[in-house]
């Protein structure tokens, strides 16, 4: 068995500097759009892989979207999606609506179609026989820890799940039983914030954590 | 806007500690029986709903699962359902199976059910019109930052998915709408590894990244 590094246990700076990397991470929609290396995108991947699955099924495909058609096929999609959207929202609230930046799909350097391979056999189906959801979580588990990993690097990604799964699942010509999981874009980030886009632009509060913990 | 703190961005030594912490992150199901700090656990509780939410619906709610009949509900729930998993296996697999350690529900100190709650209104809708599962994602990604923060405290954490969930969510009489995305527990670990507990108990293996990254 390997010995744990020597700065483990992790000390108190780097538990307060991983809690700052949290706070600072955010879903980020303005970037730059000179180009990030390619091997900084593989290295994120990889670690990504590292994140928890069910049964150690490892179920994240990743697809580095840079066809020029299949790009524009995804941003018409979130288009249409968002077009469909705001007929949701009347008055004051759809004004908000339209004022937002829902996705940086256009100036984004890198896109990254993250899926989970529901036809899977690694892991042999353990821990997944009566949560079979729990194969999709290990992508998003997977598509967070990278997110923590891009922010470290002062690389922006944003999620972007206004579009139709099943078009840019067709979009992206992709073995049957791929189903996605996450559309992200990823860059350099224009700006850097603390707080939420949507709170800063009013469109929702943080809760107060202590309304959201029960006992039982 | 209040200035980025004097270590962003984040340098090389936190970079390369970060990535330990990822790989150090381990499914435990082998704890130490004594107690957690209350404050520890709420700490880490907070530092999740620091995870994105799709729309910023912060649909978490996290269930401290302390009644001892609940928790044996729970655990009774889980050997039912991994009792029915075993019976899909055969030979040798089926040998492996039942010497693998799946849950440390009896040991662990801290038991948290962790929902959505699918019927909120927090967020309007946004961003979850085309792809509703992204309310339980959002819970995932608070799961996994929980499982970082806890490993950089040097506390475990188990993933639980071998259980109905059905039973689960009406033996901790929760309100309607919310449904369970993760039963955990939590304690001090018996034992450190860097190597996937199925991976050292030659389940399953690691996949090559390179497998995993496709190109369109």
């Amino acid at each position: 068995m390997k010995p744990p590094p020597s700065h483990l246990p992790f000390d108190a700076t780097f538990r307060k500097t991983f809690r700052d990397l949290v706070l600072w991470r955010r879903d980020v929609r303005r970037f730059r759009t000179d180009p990030v290396d390619e091997k900084l995108l593989d290295d994120l991947i990889e670690l990504a892989t590292h994140a928890p699955s069910v049964g150690l099924s490892q179920p994240w495909r990743f697809v580095k979207v840079k066809s020029p058609e299949r790009r524009r096929a995804v941003w018409e999609s979130f288009a249409k999606a968002n077009e469909r959207a705001l007929g949701g929202y009347e008055g004051e609230q759809r004004g908000n609506y339209v004022s937002l930046k829902l996705a940086g799909l256009k100036e984004a350097p890198i896109h990254l179609a993250v899926f989970s391979d529901e036809s899977t056999h690694t892991g042999s189906g353990l821990g997944r026989q009566t949560m079979p959801e729990t194969l999709r979580y290990s992508v998003v588990a997977a598509v967070q820890t990278m997110w923590l990993g891009a922010r470290a690097e002062g690389l922006g990604m944003g999620w972007v799940s206004i579009l139709d799964p099943a078009e840019v699942t067709r979009a992206l010509d992709v073995p049957d039983g791929w189903r996605l999981v996450a559309y992200l874009d990823l860059g350099w980030p224009a700006e850097e914030h603390i707080d939420p886009e949507l709170e800063r632009h009013h469109w929702e509060e943080r809760h107060y954590t202590g309304d959201l913990v029960f006992t039982r």
